[in-house]
């Protein structure tokens, strides 16, 4: 293991993160008519934060002062996985100096309750994983939250949003570390490509990716929001992360054109980027003919149809006391429905519904959505389009080759060959690491978390088993909220410090695809060259 | 295909099907002092079920008569999965026609609740595949069921037990078919073999069952059961099935002695029987050594052990009002747990004590270890114990492999090479396509499950989630109890017909591990040769 150059390389990261935490700064003062009064702890957690993260990236980078620049896999993979490590870890570092609370215990006495090392780092790797679940309960009061920590909430989905590997690849140009660096980092399955195309994308990518971040923030200024909100929204929004400044989430705007906005760019930001690339440069035809983007499409579209056509005609989840008209019945399911499963394929999360109040086949349709997640290339989180794809070929091929063992066939999408024995094994191991993660951390949660999590909020400890369920897969699929204890109307506050480090690790696995964290448990990936 | 060797080969299972009957019809007659009186309704139906057995299988016999015995791979895996579902509507026919009924709708008024056609399927294939899962509420009332019914609906067990089709193959011999037969049917991943092998492996396996069956019978009249108590539950036993004659399942007996003889006997059944044979000649040693055996045993003293611990010292499930000792409460805790325990893992699913009310973590292992399952070559269902072993084996080669792709180690157990790329393709396989059966399963059954089969047992709808997966676990595993609604102390009953449909198709699936059942799905199947 090269590690004085993934000292130098980890160094860079700190500088960018000092960078980052810039930009919260001026939320602090009231001049931007979003902070009341300066806020003291806000503002100097963030410079003793940037301190600190350049003081920590000076030295790493005095350490690999010396570093041979060639980058192998094996040190690329420790780059990314120690990289989220150390973002998350420095992320935390603005909710832990400005005192920033959960929430109030008893307001009336000025009782908080305050932030402790797991919720910081649960909340720093929940913005950088594009997660957007939350263990802050009061985000509208400054007194608990100061607006420029708020910011810095919300600016770590910007950073973490296409993965800010991708931006450190493109933004500081490490030479050669560049393509073994994206294709650990690159989200799905992908080609082999040569290092200047890697960087290409990787810069166009970033370009699409902020140019949609300041479209969308535009249109929200349009359509009435504050600066402050329309950056944080956009932010939660293009990175699929979810994070809001309103403790209804979307909700809060009461605004059907607000919802159909976010929807819209909810979408686009699910979608792989080199055909928005291809589609901005006229070639909008490849996406009509994309496998994976017309799964995705089929699966908002499907999923939205069954649980809107079962709200309509036999749960009436959206006219409970039937005072409404049908139209208007209809108009609030397609409206909360199509919102709700876009902002759970799409991983985002922000919610404008309770949809654990849904019917029971919308509950249990929503964990399974969890589980699809965005386009390959996309910022999206969860499994991918593109493998569940992959996934229900290579299954009906498998059951055909049980009774015809000699016909071996090719996997196609399309008309195109795109894979072989190798990228079967890929995607039949994804499904089964997957599946053994969740299991593993579901009843490792259900062990760890005392039953008083339940009873204290007033909710059915035999709830604990389903909650503790879609916790599991809403952190690992970075999606955000789940059912029950940790539904749309609540968040991951009650959990106990040792459960949100599950999540913190979880969340970390999920957005990494799962190997750039896994190889750096294995005392063999530290040893060897 | 070859179908009139498939229809030659089916005929043979009806016949086989009639004479197995013939074993149920004594008991309706009072000189067994079992039925109080004679049982007309169930003497007639039986008689009549034979009737129609040998009538099909006469027919059937006379289409194949011309067949050409060359029996391929194709015709094997037909024969395999139709005689399944064949032998699941034969043995249905004696509840249908006995007009044995569900339980009471008004027992002062006489008003009985029938089986209805999917009852019947339901409790047919519960227990030819080994599964247990009942609809049947009063067992224990003979005007509800007639004791011959209820005998010849444990006798399902014991010709479920080892594979009606092991049994076929080993008694009538059907020449050059045996090979391919057993290979198809045979549980676990298993080697090739001679057809000699197969053929003396088949009676060796049919010699040890019986003779477990006949031992267990033996001890448990000693034990003071009555005979026909003593047959019901050796069969339930050993096949792993878990139908018992009483409502509250063994239970009923209130006998630490026969709790524990049942135990012992349900694990040796989820043995690999090639174990058993070889220590039986005096090769014990080769079960100490066996990887999945030592597994196995892990598993069940694992599981034991986290169970009893907390119980014992966070939430005393078993000393709810403190009023027993220490030692008491520790003996009673062993004394369930370890019962329970192995009912899951063996898949027998007998109970002693409602599991359902034990602490979260109980529930959600319980519900985890319904997918361990026995071991291969045992009457044991679910997902297989080598299975696992061999899954987990290959994760983490596999994580490895992505920082050391050229490096490719070959699968072994303990020194021995077991495997090439194509076990480990076939075993993520298995792990793919339960997966997807399960969460389809689940999706569909809480979407065509009304929520009144909740509200009416006075159950939360929110369980709906997690009882419909614990169905569905508990029917494609065989196990037969669930959680909730499906609990050890409720049952199938309270499911309308489509989903007792889906959980006959789920048990065919589990028991016949998957294959063999998906393939009579594809319609490529039947058209070629």
């Amino acid at each position: 293991m090269n590690y004085p150059l993934v000292a130098r390389l980890l160094g860079g990261l700190c500088w960018l993160m000092g960078i980052a935490m810039l930009g919260s700064i001026p939320w602090a003062f009231p001049q931007l008519q979003v902070a009341e009064q300066f806020e003291s702890d806000g503002c100097w957690a963030l410079v003793a934060s940037m301190a600190i993260c350049f003081g920590v990236g000076t030295i790493l980078r005095w350490v690999g002062r010396d570093a041979r620049t060639l980058l192998y896999r094996k040190e690329a993979m420790a780059v990314v996985g120690l990289s989220w490590v150390l973002a998350t870890i420095l992320g935390a570092l603005p909710f832990y100096l400005s005192g920033a609370a959960r929430g109030w215990v008893d307001p009336s006495r000025g009782v908080q309750q305050p932030m402790t090392v797991a919720d910081c780092l649960f909340e720093s790797q929940s913005g950088f994983s594009t997660t957007g679940a939350t263990v802050l309960t009061e985000l509208e009061d400054p007194e608990i939250v100061p607006r420029s920590i708020l910011f810095w909430r919300s600016s770590t989905h910007f950073l973490g949003g296409l993965g800010i590997i991708v931006l450190f690849v493109a933004v500081l140009g490490q030479g050669s570390a560049g393509k073994a660096l994206m294709r650990a980092e690159m989200p799905g399955p992908s080609k082999e490509g040569s290092q200047e195309r890697m960087q290409h994308t990787a810069l166009n990518f970033a370009a699409i990716y902020i140019g949609l971040n300041v479209l969308l923030t535009l249109v929200l200024l349009l359509e009435g929001m504050t600066p402050y909100d329309a950056l944080c929204h956009a932010f939660g929004t293009m990175a699929t992360g979810g994070f809001s400044t309103y403790n209804a989430s979307v909700g809060h705007f009461q605004s059907e054109l607000i919802d159909y906005t976010l929807l819209l760019f909810m979408v686009i930001a699910g979608i792989n980027f080199t055909l928005i690339y291809l589609a901005l440069i006229g070639r909008i035809g490849t996406m009509w003919h994309d496998v994976e983007w017309r799964a995705y499409i089929g699966i908002l579209l499907g999923a939205t149809a069954l649980v809107v056509g079962l709200s309509l005609f036999v749960y009436h989840d959206f006219n409970p006391d039937g005072s409404l008209s049908f139209g208007q019945e209809a108009r609030d399911a397609v409206r909360y429905v199509s919102f709700q499963v876009a902002a759970i394929v799409t991983t985002t999360g922000f919610g404008t519904h309770d949809f654990d109040q849904w019917h029971q086949f919308a509950r249990s349709l929503m964990f399974l959505l969890m589980f699809v997640g965005g386009c390959a290339g996309s910022t999206g989180g969860g499994m991918k389009v593109i493998r569940h794809v992959l996934f229900i070929k290579i299954l009906g091929m498998e059951v055909e080759r049980s009774f015809h063992p000699s016909v071996i066939r090719p996997l196609k999408l399309g008309d195109k060959v795109i894979g072989d024995a190798e990228l079967k094994n890929q995607i039949l191991l994804y499904f089964g690491l997957i599946t053994f993660i969740f299991m593993l951390s579901w009843i490792t949660l259900v062990a760890i978390e005392p039953d008083s999590t339940w009873t204290d909020a007033g909710q059915p400890v035999e709830n604990k088993l389903i909650d503790s369920a879609s916790a599991v897969a809403a952190t690992l699929n970075n999606i955000g909220p789940g059912l029950g204890t940790v539904g749309a109307k609540q968040n991951y506050a009650g959990f106990s410090s040792p459960a949100k480090m599950l999540f913190v690790f979880l969340m970390m696995l999920g957005r990494l695809e799962l190997f750039a964290i896994l190889v750096l448990l294995i005392p063999g990936f530290w040893r060897s060259r």
